[in-house]
């Protein structure tokens, strides 16, 4: 198929969906995102430019022509600074809280429950890595001691994180030389915390610093755990076929869709959907099937380890239940709209929550406990199944607009890809072989012949600050027309497959050189390594490259870019990604401006410390040119 | 002497002084809060009711009369919940992060250094309660296992704080069943984080219950634990005689003025101060002598363990830098005003920084390590008396008003008193001995007797809403009036100080009863318990009171007042003692105003899970009257 054949769902069609769903909506006096974020106009200045500080009750206090300091004295500087740490700390809170809940999981592992071990080779990985015997023993004890080494990494009393020494050598001297390794992962929460405590640190630099170190709690530490832990537990990914966009929506089955990031839960609901005892259970009550969909991260998690189909990204949740098709929404944490409550009350579906993390008004609240998990999922599927006779079929839309991907492209698959096209790749190691499988080296010898000019790390969330997946969609198409590889998490993964840029043909959307590889073996162009706590496996392929290539991490053409980022988890992500030194493109604000302290600190000043830094552009074209300026200036640095 | 013949400074005095002090530092162009104030007006409405949301990127959101409801669709319920458990959170990691220092200090004693045991018994008492094993075992042995069992306290894995077993068992029953035992203090911090990051809980009853669990975590967790630290480390205070407020600067000698919150910085300094070699450099310097004073919470430490004078409060802060007469400011954490960078650089003023989660622009920056703390103080003394040269006659003015002062009553000086009048308090106990020595039992018969109606913890900051110290002198002065006894920390404690509360002689001022017990006992009628971090002994106090009693905590007449709070500690604080049991009264907002369901929840939903509540009342007047109230209306229900 040649490019002009090709007939993906475009931007145009996607907003076209989501108008006619808003439309409907209206008529039904169901509210929508969209209505609060007119009303909320005009949003305050003062929070935007991040120049508010509510800290202390002797405030509110604000930076204002005639007020150059707050009531303590801390100044736009300082307030600003602290609101960002705070923003960092949160996100590497929820991060790590969500993996503290795989580990604790894991700990509950046995042979005969659905939390059971899968990937049994990771599992012994990590288990050798962190020094826990496995030689001779039952691989549930092997289990249970990591799970305890890793619940251990939140609350140690001293030393570093253990995931730390996944890095390149030069990567660990820089953490330690810049005191920036990060200590257990809730201690540096509670530091940050109390760092941006009234009367405590006013200093920006030292925020910013902190910023990085919490950050790192995340990235090598809860998310790379949490990541760990899901592969162990559910299977570490593969490619895979599915679908995605509201279209995977069927008007004649019972369509649940599970929603938010921690897999535990969804997990139970797809086993569970596909039971004999399930499916006999929606025979008996003559409906058709059931369609599971997943939705935010949630849909990533179950879409690379049972290619379940994804209806949507974070600002399409509501549009989900506006189809008035959906029988159940089962979410668990992260990102869910409070306002599902409010909205599924205009609609049959029955919102369901599952954590006490994420207790939501106007949700049926199932606490989900490993023990009895698979009970309570057959026992939710079994109450959406019963619920399809109350779907009223007036209120029906499903927009048929999906399309075709392939998913699944964890670091593990991507070495597997490329061992592959060994044959074609033949490299001189160090030691004389001439053949090496299970790295990088191909993918490298890409970069550096030109075929591919480098790769960017697409991630994060949507954004109603900027036109909703268009940033997304912009950026990939042109890096991909320049020959950028573009590997993806999150929200940006979902928006690249409502587009049909994870199906293989959209290598016919690519500049020659990209098009050759994707050919060559076998791949989209977008490849989809799983949600964003799995930002993990995009350092460790990072880190991969670099320690393949020889070079330093912060030279390697590869980079981040978050165009539509809302949550503090991103904050974090951002600050781990600098952190590890790759240089993170974003097109939302992160609330400093007012403070030309720490716009420079964020976009220069950390360069000094990670060799890494943050470039701000709110317009997407202009956005991707400076992408794709700074891969060409690194790689003229490496004189490639 | 007679009521009419005390002289006590009054609150007009304390104005007067400050407002001298305010106008020579207009003169010199020094900044002061009090002009920032002004400035700061008017403060955001939006923020100051809680209806202001700022945690994602979608934001700023704000509930107004055109939109109910946020972005995500949070109401103005989970906006203001959402804040104030951050503000919770963010206290309980302050406290806790400063127990952790205290924590590493104790772990790091020798007997051959100045951070060394100087309360074996509490050491050995502690060891006891939490199965550290002590027979026959170097006493560094068991204070470094105390040291480590104290530090997994912060992260440990599972189960509950240790230190809640020092409860009453109708506490521990009702924590247990309420769900609000904390975990890992650090885990309460981050799970609370995670709890409020977007997308999670929006159920505000939730977020108020979590509150009340990341505050106990805080109380029953980080502060006893630095509490029982410190005084293993720096010796459990005795009740000791010193001065307050500005007039303890000395015009002919060296003022250093120690202010913070960790008492490991100001011990060192006090140490150093009193060394033979630091006489001598001051001698050879050919000045006077070295003056110590506190300020803040520091203060109140090294008040009660050395009788060190108090210089004031949180707002009293600039004051001391604006008499010009202090060679050296030296601040460790919390509530230090970044003012001071920009303030001390009008004066010959060293301003010293020491912690690495207090950085402060303008200070000098001396890294206070356990190793070497003692010689970096002798260092910054010696730096101090250098100074004095430098001091500017023409900008000098020390207010002389100064109260004398019986400070240091924790717990055990306490029952040491009533020890002393055990003999005229006869008391049968169960067991049909007719004395019982180290009980609260003579108090309780005092109270049961209606000689004291009651005793009130008056704690917590200043806060410019409101007239400073007017609050807390007036609520205290009426108890005092009603004969209610006075137990007290932090700021509210030195506000006693400056207007002669803790005179002996202020039984003076008291109703007959109160008066009788003053003069019985030996005491004041206001009892300087230490710093913020130890309303963790008010709740050993209060427990023992309930124990002694016989009857719940929710039902002795013993509540808790914090009448001009101020930070985010202050939120953990009430969340603590409410959960403990204990109404707490505030004269500040809690900022959640705009919220109905919170300001039910915070005022009359917490007492359905703890028994306990918020009376909030702005004016002071109004809010002893409420105490009062509540107090006898304990004592009918107790049918006393």
């Amino acid at each position: 198929m040649r490019k002009e054949e090709l007939d993906f769902t475009t931007i145009e069609q996607l907003e076209a969906d989501t108008g006619k769903l808003c439309e409907m909506a209206a008529g039904l006096g169901a509210p929508t995102w969209q209505e609060r974020k007119e009303k909320q106009k005009p949003q305050c200045k003062f929070g935007e430019e991040g120049v508010c500080c509510r800290i202390c009750s002797m405030g509110p206090c604000r930076i204002t022509p005639k007020a150059d300091r707050g009531i303590c004295g801390a100044d736009v500087d300082t307030i600003a600074a602290r609101h960002y740490l705070r923003r960092a700390a949160a996100g590497s809170a929820a991060h790590s809280d969500h993996a503290r809940e795989m580990a604790h999981a894991l700990l509950k592992s046995s042979a005969d429950s659905q939390f059971r071990i899968r990937d049994e080779a990771k599992l012994l990985r990590v288990a050798a890595e962190w020094g826990v015997e496995s030689e001779g023993r039952d691989v549930y004890d092997v289990a249970h001691d990591v799970a305890l080494h890793g619940l251990n990494e939140f609350g140690k009393p001293f030393g570093a994180l253990d995931c730390l020494k996944r890095a390149t050598d030069e990567r660990q001297r820089v953490w330690r030389e810049q005191e920036i390794e990060p200590r257990a992962i809730d201690r540096e929460v509670s530091t940050s915390l109390h760092m941006t405590h009234m009367g405590n640190t006013a200093d920006a630099p030292t925020l910013v610093r902190q910023s990085l170190r919490v950050g790192m709690a995340d990235g090598w530490g809860g998310s790379m755990i949490g990541t760990d832990f899901s592969d162990i537990l559910f299977g570490t990914p593969t490619a895979r076929a599915t679908e995605g966009n509201l279209g995977v929506l069927e008007d004649e089955m019972v369509n649940i869709v599970v929603h938010g990031h921690d897999p535990a839960f969804s997990e139970m609901m797809v086993l569970a959907a596909e039971t004999p005892e399930i499916q006999e259970y929606a025979k008996s009550a003559g409906v058709k099937g059931v369609n599971m969909a997943g939705l935010c991260c949630t849909a990533n998690e179950v879409a690379m380890r049972h290619g379940v189909r994804m209806v949507g990204n974070f600002l399409q949740q509501e549009n989900a239940v506006l189809t008035g098709a959906v029988e159940m929404m089962c979410v668990d944490i992260q990102c869910i709209f409070p306002a599902l409550g409010p909205l599924t009350d205009c609609y049959h579906t029955i919102f369901v929550t599952s954590s006490p993390v994420a207790r939501i008004p106007g949700s049926k609240y199932v606490q989900f406990e490993t023990e009895t998990a698979f009970d309570q999922a057959k026992g939710l599927v079994k109450e959406a199944i019963d619920n399809y006779k109350n779907r009223d079929k007036e209120k029906v839309y499903i927009p048929k607009s999906k399309e075709e991907a392939t998913v699944g492209y964890p670091c593990e698959q991507i070495i597997l890809e490329l061992d592959d096209v060994t044959n074609s790749h033949e490299v001189k190691t160090v030691n004389g072989a001439t053949e090496e499988r299970g790295s990088y080296k191909p993918a490298i010898d890409a970069i550096r012949a030109g075929v591919l000019r480098g790769a960017v790390a697409m991630v994060g969330c949507n954004n109603p600050k900027v036109r909703p997946d268009y940033s997304h969609i912009d950026i990939m198409r042109t890096l991909m027309e320049h020959d950028i590889l573009v590997v993806t998490t999150g929200c940006a993964a979902q928006a690249a497959t409502k587009v049909g840029f994870m199906n293989k043909e959209a290598k016919e959307l690519c500049g020659d050189g990209l098009k050759r590889v994707c050919t060559l073996i076998g791949i989209p162009p977008v490849l989809h390594m799983g949600a964003c706590v799995d930002i993990s496996r995009m350092m460790l392929l990072a880190t991969g490259i670099a320690k393949d290539w020889g070079v330093d991490i912060t030279k390697i053409p590869v980079v981040g870019c978050a165009p539509e980022w809302m949550s503090e988890k991103a904050v974090a992500i951002a600050n781990y990604v600098v952190a590890t030194g790759l240089d993170v493109y974003l097109g939302i604000q992160p609330q400093v401006q007012g403070s030309e302290q720490m716009t420079e600190l964020i976009t220069e000043g950390t360069r000094g410390i990670s060799g890494a830094g943050y470039i701000i552009n709110t317009d997407p074209d202009e956005l991707v040119k400076a992408i794709i300026d700074g891969i060409e200036a690194k790689r003229k640095l490496l004189d490639i």
